[in-house]
């Protein structure tokens, strides 16, 4: 298996590239909890994700995290290589939140090809687009986070309403109780579902952390 | 003048890539206020400021703005053109601070053009992470804002002790004073300045607006 396939530009590199990514990369094996990368100086390489998952967030100067972003399998980590662009001036740090694999493509051998070849550099755009429009999404909730709260205290509503964590409706029907969206209904529930509040499942939303969602309400 | 010089990349690119982005780029003057684009569905193309001043900001859906960052001349602006990527899935708006004129690139061509050229996909690279470096420093204030109230605090508390508005004072020793790299200092008194509340110049920090000032520490 080569993982770097789940690359979705694979193909259409060169099979010069191809080979000196191949050659250049390493499986790496994290356990659960491990700092994967640690801002600063590190240039760590890029992470494609084989298996497990990863979560990535920035810590202030006090200690305190918050999270960016998760990655899950087929994902790449671009920003534990920020030495292959010049203007990635922060740090973020990478920690294994599940057993995880991952193949390590070292960032010299990364941006020697990204600087030759259109595809994969175009590729690395995308992919540092997707990363971006979770980070604004995050502004938005951090800045205006009404929605999160408003969102959990109806689950909890209708939880209390219907006498069992496991709630029957759809994601429109929430959207047209708060006056939102179906989609931003959509990402919020998936948000929680990373956060380990709910599962979801086709037309049922399972509430898995009551004390969770309530933390939510009132902070 | 082709003001298309005035992107670090050009010199770059083939004459076949410089003649197609020349052929489709026009100048486009916007009076001091206007908006010059608005999120949504909207692709107005790349904007590179000729002259002028611009302000990125997002809207919350209750009206609220929040300033993500400023360009200026030679600055271009991606995001006015979100279509060249599909990942890019977040509104901006973009106003003109100042009597602006820009060169407006239709994303269309660029987007074609990147996508054969590794020069210009690269340097678009690079654009996206100097305004994710913007958008991670806004999140760090945000989240753990102490410093920016602790740098007002400061400025008023100097400028009471010495009896006038013009500070002969180093980056570095606020630095020390707060216990801050000079960097730190140097970013915030920047913005600051952009937000009108400081004149900088060489050895000197001019209060401009101490009102304002006294509103951030007192946010």
């Amino acid at each position: 298996m080569n993982y770097l396939e789940y690359l979705t530009v694979w193909k259409k590199l060169s099979s010069e590239h191809q080979k000196a990514l191949t050659q250049a990369a390493a499986i790496r094996k994290f356990a659960k909890g491990t700092i994967m990368h640690n801002g600063g100086d590190e240039c760590t390489g890029l992470l494609l994700v084989c298996s497990g998952q990863i979560r990535a967030y920035m810590i202030s100067s006090d200690g305190r995290e918050i999270t960016l972003y998760r990655l899950f399998e087929r994902d790449i980590c671009l920003f534990s290589a920020s030495c292959i662009m010049n203007s990635i001036q922060f740090d973020i740090t990478i920690e294994a939140e599940k057993d995880t694999e991952v193949l390590v493509i070292p960032a010299d051998v990364y941006k020697k090809v990204m600087e030759e070849s259109a595809p994969l550099s175009n590729y690395t755009n995308e992919v540092m687009a997707s990363r971006f429009t979770d980070v604004m999404w995050l502004i938005d909730q951090i800045l205006w986070k009404s929605f999160d709260k408003r969102l959990a205290e109806f689950l909890l509503s209708e939880s209390d309403i219907d006498g069992t964590d496991v709630l029957h409706i759809t994601h429109e029907i929430i959207g047209n109780h708060l006056g939102n969206p179906r989609e931003v209904v959509t990402r919020m529930l998936k948000y929680f579902q990373n956060e380990g509040l709910v599962k979801l499942s086709r037309g049922t939303i399972e509430i898995c952390d009551k004390e969770g969602l309530k933390r939510i309400v009132e902070k």
